[in-house]
């Protein structure tokens, strides 16, 4: 299994570093944010060290997003959650600060909450859609 | 499969409602969003109806994040993305405004994007770690 021995998260994955656990079996392990921008911020990671969402293997990421959606349903139920944001950044420019594939789960209460998510939309026709499209298209 | 007749991605998962598709297969579709935070900002959705992630059966949800993770993966190839956010908000409190389940893929070239996710971080001894993460853990 792929580590990386200054990883902040590896060291949580292995228990040299202590958090509060949410969920853990064998690949995947979720632990309270320990700077937490809600009560109960949650991150989901892979135990094995992947770099961000876009390294890692199908299997792996589907088994965390199912943990990340049970939680936001024990956020719901047990937390009295009434919405939940779920998040994973690649890359500095996009936010991502620990550079350790990990999801947020991130329940909400009130609009008055420390995460604000603010999108500037532009108009499609800015760009050009059946152009665009082609593009990522043949990345598929 | 259970559709809602008046939701707008029904009705584009239908091809009642035109979109530029950049994925598409019997489960899944991907469509440039009409209101793009950046250039390639692209929706992933369940073709069936479900109200949020909370909801979508485990099978679908791993389909749906293995299509976000390739369109991901081909932004940064093909359309020159330094980053992604991969984003899905449950319930309008947490910013959905379209209700059925959409995975929000945004590609991030530069920090003046349309995209600002700000947290305000709270020290997590402001809670209480062991019990928050009790309570969820007790719904899992």
């Amino acid at each position: 299994m792929n580590k990386e021995e200054n990883c902040v998260f590896c060291n949580i994955a292995e228990g040299k570093i202590p958090s509060a656990k949410v969920y853990e079996d064998d690949k995947i392990l979720a632990f309270l944010d320990v700077s937490p921008t809600s009560k109960g911020h949650t991150l989901v990671i892979t135990k094995e060290h992947f770099a961000n969402f876009l390294m890692v293997p199908k299997d792996l990421l589907a088994q965390a997003f199912d943990v990340a959606q049970k939680i936001g349903q024990a956020m719901v139920a047990n937390l009295g959650a009434k919405g939940i944001n779920i998040l994973t950044n690649v890359n500095e420019i996009a936010g991502q600060s620990v550079m350790h594939f990990h999801i947020h789960v991130i329940p909400r209460y009130d609009e008055s909450d420390g995460l604000s998510i603010s999108f500037k939309p532009a108009e499609i026709s800015k760009y050009n859609p059946p152009a665009i499209a082609s593009e990522i298209k043949k990345g598929l």
